[in-house]
């Protein structure tokens, strides 16, 4: 069990819940907050991991390091000339959360997920993914000496499921359904075995995203940015990082807050659609294609919240065509960070929101950096590589012109 | 231009050479090693970096946190069950430098390498390379805005080609030329073009593999390892380390050196073969072939140091098969760890050497995770995966056999 006290609580319409349920959405389907008692009085204390210095903002009793991969402590990093010229923003900054222990952000929340497993005394952990959710829980679940079942699509490529199988971890193909039908039935059918599923954005999983908020707070020695830019498919990481600064400001230790950027592909913007056209709900995508793969929720269950966030704390939103997100690959690479498509559209996101002049010249902007450009190979391969094909004889005309 | 007094000696017959020079090696071929000034005197300063904190014992007169992508700083982590029972040691440990910012060591080097090339006022930076070499120093190169020309064997495959060049690097694929003949020619090549070619086992590069050694003297508070196991290829990582200790014994930080495990695959083992049997040069390897795509220079020039070392510090050596590698590989996987198959040798090295009694029960051994599995994602299909293809009507079967 967590720490006492420790409740759920619905993000729309504030019903309490008890924390031991297996279901990670309200009865009326909202995203759910973990509720850390007495987070006013919550400090930071001294420790080695970012969890044991900020173990009074977590609903832990306990965190074995055992269960760590590494995760975390990653670096904040100026952007260079490139990316200030690319974005025209002068304070542009970069968190890279592809130095994970499987290179995505994911790890963050897997790590708290496998820590609740085990104060609940669960020695299964489930999750559906098509891609860095299912890697992150296989390798914490491995670390951890977890049984891991995935279930994925019958879409997902084979080295998806090599880079997941190889940790151990027991995958379900579901053959002959849609997605959206499969996740649907998946959660029923979970609940009759009992079995905990984890999804990319349950109140556990945001708890570990809370951590880079924490992070930030101590990188910057509290001088945050004006905006963090983040890739938004099912809600739980921008959810999970802005609850962090929330409760950093409950505690005293900040006064303002950091607006949170929602950034989609134009391809799948089921919640930057509907705030730019000023409605309440998500708007449904289907039969979605977009090469940010890691970005594919159409109809994210949470998206109301983040909504509902976005005009109550004045957060801007902005979607990427599938050519801009493609060109930002490229122009972060040259930057020297080789980030996956979902990641890239942040930076087009940012320069959009500056061309447009809601963001200001005087402001400062992070973006996560949240998946390798390693997990999606296949689409380096769109990018122009300037490759010279020579025999030895050649290399010497070639490098006079060059040098 | 470096420090003051800062010089070049070669490795086996201590002859000096300034600090200038483009090659790489001593004029008989020895690997070169920078003398760092008054290191009996270096210590440890307050600092954010690991080499601000430790630039007493680099040669750089500065290095701008500008060239940096955040490496380093990665995870010292005790390892699980499993792989004590695998090992066999009780008192294992694993330094994940596949959280570095292009996922390997490699990227420690590039660091130094780039900031020497800020102090020599070069502007181009060039390397010959299969993989992980030439993947960070393009991405390092494109962070400080440098100028990189990537050489590579006609063998490479494009997904790697395309992940170098992402970055803007410039390409230049080598036709109809073995690989070795390719690599001497450009080398001579560069000497008319006042070009430097940085190479694994560069006296700069090693510089930055020292850091390693910092910081594990940092991560254990000076409770060393025992062993340190290592796979080699072109020998700049074992002897950057191993140099990293020295100077912290020579600055008195330390009293005992850990000793170091060469490994190498059985299919290239020309350090490891030459041990075993007690000669003093490298058995060079022709032709070779083997899984561990990262490990495979066969004649390599800084070998016979390497080989000297060992002897003079009680170094073990171990080689692994094909087999072996594959089935360390899916063992560290097993515990949380997608490593590449150069990677995975030192596991099945360091049992091998338990089970012979080599290292005995009560030692500590330390494992670097030198390499991302997603480098190579292609082995990763040779495992035995766990996957169950099933329709949405039969999941409840399974569920009841597995739960």
């Amino acid at each position: 069990m967590p720490k006492e006290n420790v409740k759920l609580v619905s993000t729309l319409s504030n019903k309490t819940y008890p924390f031991e349920r297996l279901q990670e959405y309200s009865d009326n389907g909202e995203s759910l907050d973990v509720v850390i008692p007495d987070i006013e009085k919550a400090g930071i204390r001294p420790g080695k991991h970012i969890w044991e210095r900020f173990r009074e903002f977590l609903p832990f009793r306990n965190i074995d390091p055992s269960i760590s991969l590494g995760e975390g402590e990653t670096p904040y990093l100026q952007a260079n000339d490139k990316l200030i010229e690319f974005s025209g923003i002068n304070n542009l900054y970069l968190k890279n959360e592809m130095q994970n222990p499987t290179w995505s952000f994911k790890d963050r929340g897997s790590l708290t997920c496998i820590a609740m497993a085990k104060e609940m005394g669960e020695n299964v952990v489930a999750t559906i993914s098509t891609g860095n959710m299912g890697h992150s829980m296989a390798a914490y679940g491995a670390k951890a000496g977890l049984k891991v079942l995935v279930f994925v699509p019958h879409f997902i490529p084979n080295e998806k499921i090599a880079a997941i199988g190889v940790h151990g971890a027991t995958i379900i193909k579901v053959m002959s359904a849609e997605y959206s039908t499969m996740k649907r039935r998946v959660l029923d059918m979970a609940k009759k075995f009992n079995l905990r599923i984890v999804t990319g954005n349950g109140p556990v999983r945001a708890e570990g995203y809370k951590l880079e908020a924490f992070e930030i707070y101590e990188q910057t020695k509290g001088k945050l940015p004006d905006y963090i830019a983040i890739p938004t498919s099912a809600c739980g990481h921008i959810r999970g990082v802005f609850k962090g600064f929330l409760e950093l400001k409950q505690a005293g230790l900040i006064e303002k807050l950091p607006k949170m950027i929602v950034v989609q592909a134009e391809n799948n913007s089921p919640i930057v659609s509907a705030i730019k056209k000023g409605k309440r709900h998500v708007i449904p995508f289907k039969n979605v294609h977009t090469i940010a793969e890691a970005i594919t929720t159409g109809d994210p269950p949470g998206g109301d919240e983040i909504i509902d966030k976005a005009y109550r704390y004045g957060w801007l939103a902005e979607n990427v065509s599938e050519d801009e997100i493609l060109l930002s690959q490229k122009i972060l690479a040259e930057a020297g960070f080789l980030v996956e498509p979902a990641t890239a559209t942040s930076l087009y996101a940012v320069k959009t929101l500056r061309d447009a002049g809601k963001i200001k010249k005087e402001n400062s902007v992070l973006m996560m950096l949240t998946g390798s450009g390693l997990k999606d190979a296949g689409v380096l391969k769109a990018h122009q590589t300037n490759l010279n094909e020579l025999k030895l004889d050649k290399i010497e005309t070639l490098l006079t012109e060059i040098l």
